[in-house]
């Protein structure tokens, strides 16, 4: 077998980028902590064509060096916007009709191998590091899904729960049209 | 809605972890360089059962400061070992009738979204951070995947693309038993 050169993966440009129909998803980071998360989402954000993120609170914004560290150079490519308060952010979100999701283990959540989506417009919300989500932010949402997780440990690293979610509902949503 | 404390979640020890009826996967990395990603990778496999981790050639082996950042305690819970050199790992796995599979970018690759198993024991391999999996190493696979990725940049960091092939075979080869 033959591995891809980088000319053969055909990787969109920056100008490209912009004007691709996207992904119809908007990221929401709620008091993230740390630039190498925020970093990380970009990345994966570029890769599936997210239409936005939106960096709320504590959450560090580009120029970062270590958001640059993971990200890149996909703060670029992918539009991303900074909201003092998560809540704003996403009463903005449901006034434009999007279905707020948020991403956190409660007593309602769906598993995420169990949900489906028939919404136009999705908005995820991803928490903090320790506490996840703001209560006030769950309270806001649509639906709760949650990654189902058999191990010893609490919970995965954001940065790889937010690629597990993003990868899911792009699948979902999107893979059936390439 | 009401968040989950830790205590509800319910996760199991490390003995029971020991115990646990695994996902039959094994996890090989191929030379990966950096000691987060080999944490995380742990932290994933935690979480969704994986039955061992090979850590091959230069990929750095626990105890290691930054594999404990990233793998916060899940290098107790999850097996591993360590080769030398990745195809005598591949080989042994080969002769033991698992189903090798590549994350790699080549000409013959599956979209992961396409991929379907039917093996009963699987081990997935995760290459180098800039060279990916070793030409030799690709050479010996079964089946090689690819995450479909439509943006500017070349691929995902191994955290997250770990954290993604993890998730699909779990949910492909899993999920209908919970």
């Amino acid at each position: 077998m033959e591995k891809l050169k980088n000319k053969d993966l055909q990787r969109i440009s920056i100008e490209e980028f912009k004007n691709s129909r996207k992904t119809p998803i908007t990221i929401v980071l709620d008091n993230v902590r740390s630039s190498l998360n925020v970093g990380s989402v970009f990345r994966t954000a570029d890769a599936f064509l997210i239409e936005k993120i939106i960096l709320c609170g504590i959450t560090p914004t580009p120029p970062n060096k270590d958001i640059r560290k993971s990200a890149l150079g996909s703060t670029n490519s992918v539009d991303w916007e900074y909201e003092d308060n998560t809540i704003d952010a996403v009463l903005k979100l449901k006034k434009n009709n999007y279905s707020i999701i948020g991403v956190e283990q409660v007593k309602e959540s769906i598993m995420l191998n169990n949900f489906k989506s028939s919404e136009d417009q999705i908005a995820i919300i991803f928490g903090n590091e320790v506490d996840g989500v703001m209560n006030e932010v769950i309270n806001l949402c649509d639906k709760v899904i949650e990654i189902p997780q058999f191990g010893t440990k609490h919970s995965l690293n954001i940065s790889v729960s937010s690629g597990i979610v993003i990868w899911e509902l792009w699948n979902k949503l999107m893979s059936f049209k390439i």
